[in-house]
Parts: C-alpha cells; sequence; structure tokens
C-alpha cells in the first residue's frame, strides 16, 4: 500500500470515528478491533466472536461478514499493505489469512496445535504477545506486514512466537458458578519465569484468485538469546522501509538495557536447526541503537525510520531514524544516523556496530516529548510530536525541524490540553481538546504552508471544521481547579480540587483524597473531568471535598521525578500526599481535617491500605478498591521495573508490603472498606485475602465488599459498588463526629 | 484374638483414656487415630505423620515408633487380631502392614499406583472409603480383618475398592498462599456420578519371623452391580464369625433399598476376569436382609451376629443376628434367624433368599433405640443398648432380653443422660453422664448378676468408681433450661432457653435464636452445655436471651417426625421455629420481641439466610455461617437422601433455593451477616459466593466475614470469628432500638 496516495480526509475523520467507536465501547455494543485502511476506505471490527469489513463512504451498507469455516473468534485483524481484500487475523493463538475473493481462510502458523483453551498442555502461540507484553509493555499485536512486496504475489509476515510452558498458572474460580472448574492464566510474578519469545518470518503466495501456495515458516538461524544473552523481552518490532530487513528492541529483565537491532532476512531460513553463535560470525545482525539506564527505560512507540535510510551491501548499510530517548532526564527526540558496520573487536557477540554514528538532539529541556504518534514529514524536514513543554498539566501538539539546532513551534492555543492526531502528509490535524473546566470538543485544523520555509506556527493552524460532544456528559455543576505547591524539600506538585457542590461560609466538610499514587499515571491535567471522576463528581453532589495529588513517582515530569519510587514502592510516596493535603487544607478554608477518607482503586488501593496502616491520625477512613498488598505476586514486567526482583531487593519487598503492617492498623471498626472482585486476573483477589488472613490474625477489623463476576475494574455492579462505598462514607466519614458531639 | 480372654478393666478404662485423647485433640495436641488391643494392652497413635505403639500399663514409657522406610503418612491403623505386633494401616490411599518384629512394611494393593497426590490422574484407592462414605454414611475404614485364621500363618484381609474417576472434581484455592496451586478434591454433587466400590480379599502368608510370602488379591467372581443392578453404595462391611464369608450392606442411590448380604470366600478368586451373572448361576450370595423405606434409610452400626448362626453346606447354612430397623417409624431391635436359602423362582439375579425367616421385635414403641453400640450377652441372653425410652431429651443404657417378648430395664439414672462403653463381658460399663444443670461425671459401673436369673435392673448395678471431669469448663453461671411446646398443628416440641446472667425485673432482652433445622441433628438434650454452645454462653454474659427449638426434621424423635423435611428442605423448618420463639415469648417475659437475631451455621446458616429473606418482620438480624445456599452444590449422599436428584425432584431443589429469595432480603444495611471459610471443602465457599454475587445485582446489603485459611469449622481464627459476631450483634440488635429512641 502507497501510503502517500492514501485519501487524506479518511484519515482526518477517523479520530471522530474512533471516539463514535469509543463511545460505543463505553456503552457497551462490544465492538472492538477497529483497523482502518486509509486507501481502500475500508474498516474492519469484531463482535460478538464475528469479523466484519466495513467502506467508509457507504454508511448504510450491511456490513460484509468475513467468511469464516473454523470455530474460535478472530482477534487483531488486519489488511494487508498489498490489498484490503486480504485480511490477517488471530484464532486459537494461531496467525491465518481470510480473502475476500475467494472466501477461503488459511492457517499460517501451527504454534498452537491442538484447538485446545487448555493452556496447560498446550502454552505455545504465534501472532499474539504474552501477557506481560500486552499488559505492561502495551503491545498487543504479534504479527507484522511486510511492506512492500519483493516478488510480486509474494507475502511475507513477521510473526511473535511465544512460548509460556515456564510460566506459572495461576487459577481462579468463578465461585458463582456452581459447575465451574478453574480458570487458567500464565501468570509470572515478580521474579519467576517469564514466556520465551522469537520471530519468525511466514511466508506464502497468494494468485489472482487469492489461492495460496509455497507457504512456508523461516526462523532466525540463530538463537537470540545466544547473541544477546542479557535479553528477557522483545518489547517492539518492525521492518526497515526497504522492507528487506526487521528490526526488533530488545530490554533486559532489569529493564536498564534496550538495543534497536536490525535483522536481515537472510538471517531466517527454512531449515529448523539453529546454529549456536559462539565462534563463527552471523552475518545481519546489526545494533542500531543502546540506551541504558541507572533508573528504568520506559519502552515507547517513537521509532521512525527516514527513506534516506539506504541499502547497499550488508556492510556499508547505513540508516537514519528519529528516536525518543530519557537519557538526559527527560524524554526528548534525536535524530540518529549510524552507517558502516563491522563486527567489534571486543568480541561482543556477532552484533555489527557502526563505525559511523551521528546522533543529534531534535528537542531540549527540562519537560518531555510525550509518549505517543510522532509523524515525521521527509519532505519538509518536520516531526510532529505531542509533549509538555509548556505545561505539566497540558498536552499540545509541537514541530520541530529535523535540522537539528532549530526550536520548535506550538501548533495547540495554551489552557487547553490537546490529544492530536495528523494526517499522513501532515497538513491536518485532528485534536480532542478540553480544560477543566470547558468541555471537550473536536477541532480538525488545517496547516498552511509557512512563509519563507520556516517552521510552520500557531498562526498558520486553521480550524476547518469544529464537533461539540453531546452535553449529556456535562454534569459538573463546578469542575475542579488544579492547584500547585512546593514540598518542605522544595518539589513542585499539582493538585485537583474538586469542591462540595453547595458551600456554606463558616462551614466545614468532609474530605476524600483520592489517591493513585504508582508510576504511569497522572491525575492532574487540564483536561475536563469525565468517567474518571465521576464518583468524585457524586461525592462532591453529597457535600464533600475531593482532592487528587500527583505525587513523585508519577508520569509526565521526568524520568528522577518517576524515579523517586525506584526500589521502594509503598515506603516514599505518602510524603507528597500528605503534604498536598496540608498545603490544601490552608489554602481552601472548607475542608473538615477532622473528617478525611482514602478512596483508590489498584495502586491507589494500596495507597489507601497503607494511608489506614501508617496516618490513621490523619484519614479517618480509607476504601481500598482490588489493592496491591505484597508485590511477590504482583507481575514481573511492571514490578521488575521499579522493585526489581524479590532476590535483588528482599528489604524493598519486605517494606513495602502491607502484609507487614498489619498490626499498625487501627483497632476500631469501620475505618477500613475493602473492595476486589474475585475473578480479577491483573491484581489477582490472593492479595486481598493474604491481606485479610493476617488482618483476622492480628484481629483488626475492616469490611470487605466482594464481586464475584468482576475482574479487575467493577463493570457489571457498579451501582452496587458506588452505594457501597458512597454508604459507608456517609455512616463512617460524613456522620462520625456529628454523631459523636450529640451523644 | 480371643475377645472373651481380654483384660477386662482394660476395656472399663478405655473411655476414660478416650476423653482424656479428646482433651488433648481439643487442646490441638494433633493425636489420632487411637486404636486399643485389650489383649495385648497395646494402643496405636498417629501424631505428626508418624506411627506409635504404647503399652497402657507403662505410663512413663517412650513410645515406640512404628518403623517405616517409605514417604506418606499411615491412616487408620489396626492391630492384626492374631497379634498386636503385626499392624494394618493405609499410606498414599494402598493399603500396607507393618510388623513390629522385623521392622519391615509390605505394600498389600496397589490401587493408587503411583506415589502422587494428584488425584485427577489417579483416582483409585483401597482400604480407605470415598468422602461420601466418610462424610454422609459415617464409616472411615476401608479394611477388615478376618477374624480368625482359618490355615495358621496365613492372613486375609477384606478390602474396600474405590475407583472416583467419574466422580467431580472441585478446587479450593488457599488464596492467602501466594505460590499455591488448587487444592483440588473429588466432590460428587447431588445428581452427580459418585464413587465406584467394590470389595476384594487379600491373602499373605507370615512366618515365624513375619517374612511375608504368598501375597495375592482376591477379586469378586462376579459384578457387584450386575448381581445389585439397584445398588449405589458399599455402606458396611464385615465378617461373619465363622471368618469363612463376609457380609456387605449395600444401599441405592435413592436410600430407600438396603439389603444384607452374605458372600462366601469361596466367590473371590485371583482371576482377575469377573463373570457376569446373566444367565448362570453364582453360589454363595444370599440375601439376610431387606429394608425398604417410603421416606429414608438411616445407615447405622447395629449388627451383631450370633454365634448360634452354622454353616454347613452352602444350602443348610443358616445364621442369626441383632438388627435394628425404622419399619415401625421408631428404629428397633430384631432378633433375626434365616436359613435355608436357594435361589428365588422370581428370577431375582443370582440372589439365594432364605425360605427359613425369624423375625422378632426385641423392643417396640413410640421411642427409639439410637444409633450407637449395641452389645450382645449371648451366654445370659441379653441384648445391652442406649435409647429414648425415658425421654428423647436423654440417653440411657437399657437391657431386654434376647428372647422376644419381654420387657426391657433401664440401667442408667434418669435425670441425666448417659453415654456408654460396656465391657466386653458385659459386666461393667462406664459412662459420661451429666444434665443440663449438672456438670459431666464418669462412672464405672458393675452390673452384679440379677437374682432368679432375670434381667439385670439398676439395682443391680453399683458405682465402683467415679471421675470428675476439670472444673475449668464449668463456665455458665446458669445453665439453660430446657421447655416443650405444642405446634398449633400438634407437634410435641423442645426447646432450650438460655436466660441472661443477669435480668432486672420488667426490663426486656435482646433474642438470639440460634438455629440448625436439618436432620442428623439435636440441639435440645439434657446434656450440659460445654463447646457446642460456648458462644450462647457469653451471649448470655452480655445480656441476651438465646434459644434454640429442635423443629420437625431433627433427630432421635422417629422416623415421620424427621422425615417431615422429605423433598422440602428450606420450605417447612421454619414453621417450627416461629412457633417455638412465640411460645418461649409467652413463657419467658423478659424478651424483647423487637430484637430478636438468628444465628446459625452449616445447615444454621442456611436457616439463618431463610430466615433474613421470608420472616425479617420476626427476626430483625442473621448470622449465617457457612451456609448452604442451593442444594445442587452439595454433596450426593446427603442432599438426595432428603431430596431426591435435582433431576427427579426440580421444584423442591427451587423451592429451597435461597438464590431464589434474593430479592425477598430486606434492603436495610446490617441486618445479614454471612461468615464463610475460603477452603471449605464441605459446605464450598461458592454457596456464599453465589448468593453475594445475587445480592450484588439485586442490590441488596449484606456483610461478609471471609475467613481465608479456614475450612468447615473455624478453628485457627476463633477469636475474631467470636468479636465479629458479637460486634455485629451489639451494633445492630443489642443497640438497635436504643439509638432509634434517643433520635
Amino acid at each position: 500500500m502507497n501510503m502517500v496516495q492514501k485519501s487524506k480526509d479518511a484519515q482526518i475523520f477517523s479520530k471522530e470515528e474512533e471516539l463514535q467507536r469509543e463511545r460505543q465501547r463505553v456503552t457497551s455494543v462490544g465492538i472492538t478491533s477497529y483497523e482502518y485502511d486509509s486507501q481502500s476506505g475500508h474498516f474492519l471490527f469484531t463482535t460478538a466472536g464475528q469479523l466484519y469489513r466495513c467502506h467508509e463512504e457507504n454508511d448504510s451498507a450491511v456490513p460484509e461478514l468475513v467468511p469464516h469455516s473454523v470455530t474460535g473468534a478472530p482477534l487483531c485483524p488486519t489488511f494487508s499493505p498489498i490489498s484490503s481484500d486480504i485480511i490477517a487475523f488471530v484464532r486459537n493463538k494461531d496467525l491465518w489469512i481470510v480473502s475476500m475473493k475467494s472466501g477461503e481462510e488459511h492457517q499460517l502458523t501451527e504454534q498452537h496445535s491442538n484447538f485446545t483453551s487448555d493452556i496447560v498442555i498446550d502454552s505455545r502461540s504465534a501472532g499474539v504477545p504474552s501477557f506481560i507484553i500486552q499488559e505492561e509493555f502495551d503491545r498487543h499485536i504479534g504479527y507484522w506486514w511486510q511492506p512492500h512486496q519483493t516478488v510480486p504475489g509474494k507475502y511475507c509476515i513477521l510473526v511473535e512466537m511465544t512460548d509460556e510452558k515456564n510460566v506459572d498458572i495461576i487459577r481462579t474460580l468463578d465461585p458463582s458458578d456452581i459447575c465451574s472448574e478453574c480458570e487458567c492464566h500464565r501468570y509470572p510474578r515478580s521474579g519467576r519465569p517469564n514466556a520465551v519469545q522469537s520471530v519468525a518470518l511466514v511466508e506464502f503466495e497468494l494468485d489472482e484468485m487469492h489461492q495460496i501456495s509455497n507457504l512456508a515458516t523461516k526462523y532466525l538461524n540463530f538463537d537470540l538469546k545466544s547473541v544477546f544473552p542479557w535479553m528477557e523481552y522483545i518489547v517492539r518490532c518492525g521492518w526497515l522501509p526497504d522492507s528487506a530487513s526487521v528490526w526488533l528492541q530488545l530490554l533486559d529483565r532489569n529493564q536498564q538495557r534496550l538495543q534497536v537491532v536490525r535483522i536481515s532476512l537472510s538471517c531466517f531460513n527454512s531449515d529448523v536447526e539453529i546454529a549456536h553463535s559462539h565462534g563463527h560470525r552471523i552475518p545481519g545482525i546489526q545494533l542500531l541503537k543502546e540506551e541504558t539506564s541507572d533508573v528504568w527505560i520506559n519502552v515507547t512507540d517513537i521509532l521512525s525510520f527516514l527513506t534516506e535510510t539506504s541499502i547497499g551491501s550488508e556492510d556499508n548499510f547505513c540508516c537514519s531514524f528519529v528516536w525518543a530517548s530519557e537519557a538526559t532526564g527527560y524524554r526528548h527526540l534525536q535524530k540518529i544516523s549510524v552507517g558502516d558496520f563491522c563486527l567489534p573487536c571486543d568480541g561482543n557477540g556477532n552484533v555489527e556496530t557502526p563505525r559511523s554514528r551521528q546522533e543529534s538532539w531534535l528537542t531540549s529541556g527540562e519537560w518531555e516529548v510525550d509518549d505517543s504518534s510522532v509523524w515525521v514529514d521527509e519532505a519538509r524536514s518536520l516531526v510532529f510530536f505531542q509533549g509538555t513543554r509548556d505545561s505539566p498539566l497540558e498536552q499540545h501538539l509541537y514541530v520541530a525541524s529535523l535540522v537539528p539546532g532549530s526550536h520548535i513551534e506550538c501548533l495547540t492555543a495554551i489552557g487547553h490540553n490537546h490529544s492530536v492526531t495528523m494526517s499522513e502528509d501532515c497538513c491536518r490535524f485532528v485534536t480532542l481538546h478540553s480544560s477543566l473546566s470547558d468541555f471537550p470538543a473536536i477541532d480538525v485544523v488545517q496547516i498552511d504552508a509557512p512563509v519563507g520555509g520556516t517552521l510552520p506556527t500557531v498562526a498558520c493552524c486553521k480550524n476547518i471544521h469544529t464537533h461539540k460532544l453531546p452535553e449529556e456528559l456535562g454534569y459538573w455543576k463546578q469542575p475542579p481547579e488544579s492547584f500547585s505547591f512546593t514540598t518542605t524539600d522544595g518539589c513542585l506538585l499539582y493538585g485537583l480540587m474538586f469542591k462540595p457542590e453547595r458551600i456554606n461560609a463558616g462551614e466545614k466538610y468532609p474530605v476524600i483524597q483520592y489517591v493513585y499514587g504508582g508510576p504511569h499515571a497522572q491525575l492532574v491535567t487540564n483536561v475536563f473531568p469525565t468517567a474518571r471522576f465521576a464518583l468524585l463528581n457524586l461525592l462532591t453532589k453529597l457535600g464533600y471535598v475531593c482532592i487528587a495529588i500527583d505525587g513523585r513517582g508519577s508520569a509526565r515530569r521526568g524520568l528522577q521525578f518517576e524515579g523517586h519510587i525506584k526500589y521502594r514502592m509503598g515506603t516514599v510516596e505518602f510524603r507528597d500526599q500528605i503534604e498536598g493535603l496540608q498545603y490544601a487544607s490552608t489554602k481552601y478554608d472548607f475542608m473538615d481535617m477532622r473528617r478525611v477518607g482514602l478512596l483508590g482503586w489498584s495502586y491507589g488501593g494500596y495507597m489507601a491500605l497503607i494511608g489506614m496502616a501508617q496516618h490513621h491520625d490523619v484519614f479517618q477512613v480509607a476504601v481500598a478498591g482490588a489493592p496491591v498488598t505484597h508485590w511477590e505476586t504482583y507481575d514481573t514486567g511492571y514490578t521488575e521495573r521499579y522493585m526489581g526482583t524479590p532476590q535483588q531487593n528482599p528489604e524493598g519487598y519486605k517494606a513495602g508490603s502491607v502484609l507487614q503492617m498489619v498490626k499498625m492498623f487501627p483497632n476500631e471498626y469501620n475505618r477500613l472498606l475493602i473492595v476486589h472482585g474475585l475473578i480479577d486476573e491483573n491484581v489477582l483477589f490472593r492479595h486481598t485475602s493474604a491481606l485479610v488472613d493476617a488482618l483476622n490474625r492480628s484481629l483488626k477489623p475492616y469490611t470487605l465488599q466482594v464481586y464475584p463476576n468482576e475482574r479487575h475494574g467493577i463493570r457489571k455492579n457498579t451501582a452496587h459498588y458506588w452505594a457501597t462505598i458512597l454508604s459507608f462514607l456517609e455512616k463512617n466519614l460524613k456522620y462520625r463526629y456529628s454523631t459523636a458531639s450529640s451523644s
């Protein structure tokens, strides 16, 4: 598919389409796996286990059911770049294609040989990433079409192969199902074995009528682990623009070393026997970039190869790409050119390293480029990206020159937060924007060419279409406001204040501190508060003050800020929370500091427990939802990034374990509510049951609300869940002192 | 072992030994599997997975560790009747013997061929009954030594073989163990397949030095199911006195037909191939007794063969035995003589039936013989038994003549409840006796020969030793009193009244109705209230009135009384409970009927839930512990006896399901407390989680207390469990109206 020839407007409006889809998802229509081909105008979706193809310009057309002959839901469907009549998808943990022309399906891989759901017996899969890669590295696809055909009619797909045979199995019961067997999951806990990943090529030919022939799988002719013995994860994959080589991003277990390596297609062959690399050279493996960190490496999707990349022989290959690095402490863009590869004389495996390397920073400063899409306009030598330059509470679209040393321009209006999608020609973008007080809207913006060939500026941007979101979402009578404060040790932090809907002068109101506290998240942004804060909205209607603080460890403030929690989760987060609470109480005189409750989910549930254990002089009650209670039972990819393994950091695991704090919990009833779904397969229910067992043994009171049919988010019992929390807070926080004073 | 030659006193004092052992068990010394050989004076016990032998006359001796060479705890140890140096036991689900002389162990059966705990793979066992036989038919041993050797040095053991391969596996997690796999149990739910049982003979020889030889297993030469196609369970087994045949008690799935059959040793042979019985006669299977019932058959241990039993040829075999039957509606003793067997002409399989049959009732009347030991003194033609003749609230020792038509005599003092063990010569007995107000004591009683060869009477009984139990158990300031009332439909029922420790005239006190309501149990007895009512004792100290009612369905009142619940559990029990409560409230004017709570465990938890659903006008709160919530998830042996299968009685299962009553629960908070152990493998936690899920969906409030490491009884968290219940009752029942009246 020629990316340049695409229909422009189709891409522009796909953002609205996406929002539409999101609304559908929220209202449980159950459509997922949207895939759009801007060239043909086709898009794909799955619903009720069936795959459908539609055309964007034919709104009233009945979606075409993609033919199927075999049992099993099609997942992760994509169009071939050659034709939207050829669709790849994953079924029963193997890769398949289907032709809309012939109506025939073909199974391309045979990793998961039995059509069984028994993960105990059948631990292998193709085309679908393992739990950790999906959950903790945010990659949900496991196969990649070759962008251009080198031989007409010959198709090639890079496929990830996964074997989970060494990964521990955890079982969750659906205890409400009287006949249920266990639900089994391969779940690698911190310090335990991960899935083993590798890649292969699947090749096949399709004739005019889409009859398949010459299906073959080619494997790497070397063992990844012998060339990269330090490697634990393949976090990202893709094709170089020449279609003659692929790239992998390899990460070590401690997540402090990452390499981008190019692998020539000549390294794949049909011979299953793998030559071990020791002692003889394997041509075609080249190191394009290495990152190391004393903190950790945040894996992103930012890697754009430039077409100036060229291939001569294997030896004089050179390439350029845009990359994002946190080497300076803040994520910034680099343009990197490497070439003239040779084997290093230090005996560093069989990886060729570049003799020639040019790395230039395209951006810099004490702010960061966001972990989201970057669009490169090679014709005008521009790169568009989103970042925090103007405020850590907002996201904006920026443009920089690919020529290093230039300044950068912000293309969106300060005072709103912008979430942007660019057209492929970088001439238009769609922004979903809002502020804490302004309701969300979508603008379609045209970027006119700047005069004098300089960088485009906000003055070049012309709003050509605006779409307001439906008004029924506007339930806030008085939106929250942000505030900032400086901690006693000099760190600038931000908070949100949600005032009660009605405030009588001189009266004080009970306070809910809504807490998360963990990495990779930001609560305080200049974004209109929608579903995320719906419960807090209800609380303000009931006369509560709600506050939220982004302490050190939260996202978008740079690596040192985030790395504050390194190796010491559960022990350092609360200081910032309490200083924020105290600051707010001086700024807002209607906060009743005798009635403060904690409310949090997941990491926030963990924080709520720690708050109740260690600071019950400050907090009268805590509601802990689906809490982590000890890190040994959370997964490898997340936990080890921040805490190392239990073997490396036993003191840190012990210090951060709520199970070790049980004796510190208060002895009064009705101060702690724990909520958990029994079939939560992310933060397992055994986090809560281990805590409950310890609380029982220490004779500590608490209230437990379980949802037998819920996972990590409460979806089917929202009304009960809200009623439970509100009832708990009304009885045990709001009327706590009013009752006491009357007796 | 010649039973007559035993040391007399040893047997007498074994009762005290047993009590001692019980106290040890209660105080968690963890000694189990006591086995006593009165001839040698040896006894066996296991502790910490090891088997020990002791001698009764050597109190200070170190117990001998029984030699072992193989991993796996020895269970169910017994002495050979020939020598207390030969001990049989079950290990890893197979039968073993060990010689104290040679120190060698021998595995006798190889059913559970792998030394694995994986019940999924290895479903067979020998010598140990299935879960249902143990839990619901109260038989815990699965092998029986031949009483006399027919060839010197040749030993023979009847062994039960069990295969659970068709039984559903349920899994319970220990969710507090972060690394745990599932705990698997074979658990047959009502309507689902049971374990398959059969019997075999194990024969072996031991020389002087106890070296084993000629080990052989002999199987039945016919298929039990083809001769007894209606049979579901082998509920009891044993040897006839001649040692030349064994008897089995076979029960059908509906538990309405039972046969006692004699099987000649000639029916066992080493040829594994089983001849199907169709079309040709299998000699040596004889029907000794058949019971049928429209209600159900309560299986007991009462079956004593008399030595007048004789064997001539297979054809003129005759035998006599003492048997207990509920054919008259009350369990009474029969003396039965059968002989002159022949195949029936109605083609009833291959079972020979007696042409000669004499059945005489030894006891009769509207009272019942208890399901406990019966001692036959053939020399004096007497039978000793326990029963309810003088009061259904007391148990007494009675004696009757084996000559039908005589009267019976009570040998224990009315006004106390007696639990008796007789010496083998029937000249002495030990009784543990008490009343509601009198503390337990143990008497050793000698029965002098009556004058004139008549029945012994209480006048013949001389107390020769008395032992008081330790005083620390006497925590009742004021023991409960029993009362009786007649229901509006004319049924006499009994209740217990536990008064508050202090009563001020005119004041009314909150009421706890302690409920069980299910079959096979009796709360109201004239027995000193010890551990069973410890929680109620605490409640009376806190100022609560407690009552307990034995409604229709409870034990020791005859089959019609018990059969009141047949096919309709959960729908008929509460009427008697409420009438009892109302009667008590008129009799005892200090009961505050505005503050009545329900408290029950297991079936009582089920009742507490039903009370809260259907009678929350009467009961303000309910505490439901480990409740059944629907009968489809309870086991076959229990549920089907009372309810039939779900297929036979779908309306009954639906009517008795708490899940069907969810909308009837009150909408107020703090009225229902549910308590359950997460690893309860009797009433599975999924009973509670199914209810909780249904309550959540119906937005019904409740309080849940779970114990992650507890099974059907709370053992490790008693203090927390009591504190939880007391706190719930204090806040939500006792102070319910005092708070309301002040507002």
